[in-house]
């Protein structure tokens, strides 16, 4: 199962990413946690420090050392679980989680990240999974990852959306953008809910069979981003709030 | 005066951006509006109605007609304000605030934004302003932006912060990259503050001769991101707060 987790910046794309990532480590065998921004944040929320996640190999190193085993920029390539001599210098493994990062910082003015998200998508595509393996990609914010196809091959995007027109807007054009891509399973999660009337106004614009769920505002989450080393899978009560969308994704796939 | 307003994603970089041209078109000849993100947000912000706004053709599609008239894609080119006739079928015009789009959304998988982002940069270098106008270019969310040197030529980066540590940590990085650009003055407005222990959170995080300021966080900023045709330049309480910081970006200058 490969899952994009994509949105309007702000709206919680990364914490609810991690939060699946944490409740999907749970009960499978596997989960890639991949940073698909190179202003990365999912490795802190899964409480991998900072100077662990800046010493990673980004994932786009592994382009030549790949090309090398299977004969060049042409030639198709698979990869699977097994084949970890690989994928694991490009790994922060923690318990049965693997987190990966797209690519790293660059200097001012050097150069966009276009090959870093080709070189994403292949790798995606190209990853066999056993049954029970889960593949969570935390998106950058907006939509070219979308235009430039980062994320063409995953099973399901999610897209999270806050009580507001603009995240309602993007979400939008996610889903649109979603199906050029020929990704067939476009749903939403309604995320920072605090009221009724915030709960309604995600309802009016996205039809029952589309909408995962919500998530209630959580202030401990809030209050939490300001302590260093603060991870949100230590905030239980929010991840009991994702547990039931967690349910609703298995029974979709 | 030229202006780029950036920021980890959700931060409040359009709330303020829009607040900044409608506070300078009070006191200015001239304000260019830019939206240099293909998920656009800023004109709905200004209060430009969505359909007037898809049917802008984005600035990139300029390329064509200032090549023609200079004489290809090696030529230098200068643009001032007198060549209405280029600038001005690429701008939504409101009293004396131009409105102008990066560019437009692609299909799904269709490519990437790089020559979009390639092209803005020669236009607002290019831009010859009169002593009083003002550029406010509202930057996409993260990094990428400045990795491909988007915003070279600005004389002021404004980078918006929350009080949480991956926003920080963004802003951290936008002056890095920025510096590598050669941009001289990189200024934190601190956003959504409720509480001294948010401020004071900010606080410790930047040098004092680096802070533009603080704005508070306002609940009917937030309230009214679920109305369609609010503008947040019908909230005058918010206005109110960014017109110190108005003041101090005048003084930077």
């Amino acid at each position: 199962m490969k899952i994009a987790v994509s949105g309007k910046g702000g709206v919680g794309k990364t914490t609810i990413a991690a939060a699946l990532v944490k409740l999907f480590s749970g009960v499978n065998r596997r989960v890639y946690a991949i940073d698909a921004d190179p202003d990365v944040c999912l490795a802190a929320a899964l409480g991998i420090p900072d100077d662990i996640t800046s010493e990673l190999k980004p994932l786009v190193e592994m382009k030549e050392l790949i090309y090398a085993r299977t004969g060049g920029e042409d030639s198709y390539f698979t990869l699977n679980p097994e084949i970890g001599d690989v994928l694991d210098d490009f790994c922060i493994c923690q318990d049965n989680i693997r987190y990966l990062r797209m690519g790293g910082v660059k200097k001012g003015g050097s150069s966009c990240y276009c090959r870093e998200n080709a070189f994403l998508n292949a790798i995606v595509s190209a990853l066999l999974l056993d049954k029970n393996d889960v593949v969570v990609m935390d998106m950058g914010a907006g939509i070219e990852h979308l235009s430039r196809g980062t994320a063409r091959g995953v099973d399901l995007m999610l897209v999270v959306v806050e009580p507001g027109l603009n995240s309602v807007n993007t979400a939008g054009l996610v889903k649109k953008l979603a199906a050029d891509l020929g990704i067939k399973k476009v749903r939403i999660i309604g995320n920072k809910i605090r009221n009724r009337r915030e709960k309604d106004f995600v309802l009016k614009h996205f039809p029952e069979n589309e909408l995962l769920g919500f998530v209630n505002y959580d202030e401990g989450v809030w209050e939490s981003s300001m302590e260093s080393g603060s991870t949100i899978t230590s905030k239980e009560s929010f991840l009991r709030n994702l547990e039931y969308i967690q349910q609703k994704i298995l029974n979709e796939i």
